[in-house]
């Protein structure tokens, strides 16, 4: 049992691709969305290519994002002072004559990346080394996905580790998605240098429906729970060649307390994918409006007591190693990456 | 005339018992309350005992005051960690196997003392070294007792000075207590290592409706206010034999600027008590609402301002005297207690 | 191109009269008032003058404004204390016998001065060398006056911009006050000891219903934006000897981003004054509306990043003119006063 005591866990991890919206959620009107603190506007220019700027304008500080977009220029509402996509401003009304140093009308711009129908902003002021995380199966077209968008109260840790933690399902959701007979398994957790997941061995198919939807037959499920630097999860359920359901998640640090989730839910299943649609739907909105509320009362007490103050034991099997990649991302530090896990240890638990 | 200048005069005074709620209001379900700014979870065990703990969950912070009780255990919403009355955790689902170090995974619990109705809890890391106080008149079949619970945004000095003054009676409360003919009587002041009172000599009857409950007949009254240590405030009033009312407030510092207060009024009238009841309780709901608007008055001032600055006459009798106890326990000092007052002095004043 | 980095351009200017409201607002009860984060109390004494305190009563921090006046003096809610014009307690209910030390019992005053229909406050502890302001035209009959009060969610300095910038009005509030063909005009700048002023050369009469009421048949204007120290703006439009609409507005800075406004709109135009209002007050409200809203915006924008960070351009004629000004007055330098101006300069621009 480990203890962390006294510490704040709350990271804060800059120079990474972050999921900003969904590419439809960028259209003709500018976007405001804060990620890592920083407020940001995004909007699309003239060949409809999404761009990020501070959400602040050059001359007085109005928030760009209440303007409006002309000519595929972001024009502010006060005076309307246009910018391009590079943050330089391209035009200031009444201005004539001579104007020696233009150079001075700049908006700082933030790299952009839309791919998989999401626009991605890489958040800080360094050059990003590379591309942004790619979601699986979206391009394999015997997979059905869904996708869904939340925000949740809580840190990045709090909501990676709400996502990837087993023992709460059974308590939280029982009846929705487990906690009927109980089984004893065992996980195998391993940790690389920019991951670590847990593999349960001999798992039963969880009870509830959306077990029954997986593996109507039932028998055991292969499942796999992953954590991806710098804020990616994973829910990886397998039965054989014929099931398989990956959830993904991309989160997004709004500040300290505010955490946006992306989830891209794939799967190819014995069942028609509308049809599991359609079943699967509510069930999932109440489990994730049961976290969300668990997650916010977290951050309540947390806030309310001024720190973080977490015991836990050998069955939090992902929590501690996430909090750990998570420092030491944001320390600079990091484990050489090689096909070897840095740890590897198996640990039993009732689920 | 004494200043008190630009000192807070808040006081924070730890290691003592104080009321968390009423028997009644601790039933099946916890019940969240803040004393000294600690968020405290109140619950019954298996026996019925009350108990109280932080509230906070050791694992992941929860409030335990959203969980519920379980077989006398307070369980977790989130994992449902169950901990019995000494905070130590009893169960944790999902977890098998030899756990080496289960001491850890406890929450802090604060002593409790459930009497006469009311359940006390010794706010602080201290050990108790008394009892809490005892109400007086509640076992005597003679008096007829009834009690009301409120909240106050004040400071505990500022609530304890307005429920022992005697001069804003006759102006604020004017026509519901005080405020009639008026009279020149003689105060006289006694501190004691714990406590200050002040006894009126030769005051006539209140004038309105409570006096004339009081003492139908009219005359003169005895009549006593007094400050105990840490928390209690008293107000008596005395005519021969026959009528006797004594109001006791025990105050619990929830944190700065807001005061809990639990109220037991007794009396032995020669009206029976429950007409007396029926008559008196509208009254003292007004002015009890009017005392309230003039202390979060009081508050917001003081909070505007970032300061108390009183200036005081010599008919502020016992405000200035609760200062200065309530500032010597605080500094863990006290006056030796003996049967003689360390002060005594008489003020004439209008009332 | 100028550029003030880093630095809150929020001003604080002590020792200076203020409007805190107009004659009509202060009637037979007491007014509360913010000025320069100074709590204040306005109320009239037995013969109708005006007098300021501070908000708090010396003896327990009540708001004096909660109170109410008797016979011309001010009267605490919770005891009755009452305070004369001087600030100094009058009357404590219930107190008898020699009282040693009455000086303590004081509430701070400040210098008011009742004028043309306005409460003005000397905000600060210093005496007045001088008069208030005094707005131009109103004992001219042939002028007709119209006043309006409001608050803006903006610094003094923000809000003092916004009211002299040209600029904005044609992108902002276009078809409502200017936006229509544009033409290229020479403003000169002229900045004095205490004031800064541009006049427009040839400007063409302003669209929209504004300008055809101001010059029904066309023709060039004489237009002038002025600042004087420390919160007075001033717009004046001439069209020869038969129309002039003079614009003058008093700034009170309540709080860093909180300015109340009271403007006095004279005009002298060929037709008649109640038909002007009628037609233009609707407009001005929606001018007014839009400016108020733009200014929450930027002050949200200020507060989000914790800086005002501008850049201008010679087009911004007068504010970066205002800035220097205050900031002068704030570290109490003062250039000489001469009929001369310290700057003059010549700036073309298209409004």
């Amino acid at each position: 049992m480990s203890e962390s005591k006294r510490a704040f866990a709350v990271v804060r991890l800059a120079d990474q691709w972050y999921v900003a919206c969904r590419s439809t959620d960028l259209r003709r009107r500018p976007l405001a969305r804060t990620i890592l603190d920083e407020p940001l506007v995004l909007f699309r220019d003239g060949e409809g290519r999404p761009t990020a700027l501070l959400d602040r304008c050059a001359h007085r500080n109005l928030p760009l994002s209440q303007g409006r977009v002309v000519d595929g220029l972001l024009e502010c509402a006060y005076h309307g002072w246009r910018y391009g996509r590079d943050g330089a401003c391209r035009l200031v009304p009444g201005l004539v004559g001579p104007d020696e140093d233009g150079k001075g009308r700049v908006v700082p711009s933030r790299a952009v990346c839309e791919q998989q129908g999401v626009i991605w902003v890489f958040a800080g002021t360094g050059t990003p080394r590379s591309e942004p995380f790619r979601f699986p199966h979206l391009e394999d077209a015997r997979y059905t996905t869904v996708t869904a968008d939340m925000r949740v109260e809580a840190t990045l840790l709090s909501t990676l580790e709400n996502q990837l933690d087993v023992p709460h399902t059974a308590f939280l959701h029982r009846g929705l998605f487990r906690g009927g007979a109980r089984h004893e398994v065992t996980a195998v957790v391993r940790r690389f240098a920019d991951r670590v997941e847990a593999e349960y061995v001999g798992e039963p198919r969880p009870s509830g429906l959306a077990g029954r939807l997986l593996a109507p037959e039932g028998g055991t499920v292969a499942h796999v729970d992953r954590f991806v630097l710098p804020s990616i999860s994973q829910v990886e359920y397998r039965l054989g060649e014929r099931s398989h359901l990956a959830i993904t998640n991309a989160l997004t640090p709004e500040t300290e307390f505010s955490t946006r989730i992306h989830s891209v839910i794939s799967f190819r299943l014995p069942l028609p994918g509308l049809l599991v649609r359609a079943l699967v739907s509510p069930v999932a909105r109440r489990i994730m409006a049961q976290d969300a509320r668990i997650l916010r009362l977290q951050t309540e007490t947390v806030r309310r007591f001024g720190e973080e103050r977490y015991v836990s034991t050998p069955i939090d099997l992902l929590g501690p190693h996430v909090w750990r990649l998570l420092k030491e991302a944001e320390a600079g530090h990091r484990e050489t990456v090689s096909g070897e896990p840095a740890v590897e240890k198996r640990v039993q638990l009732i689920i």
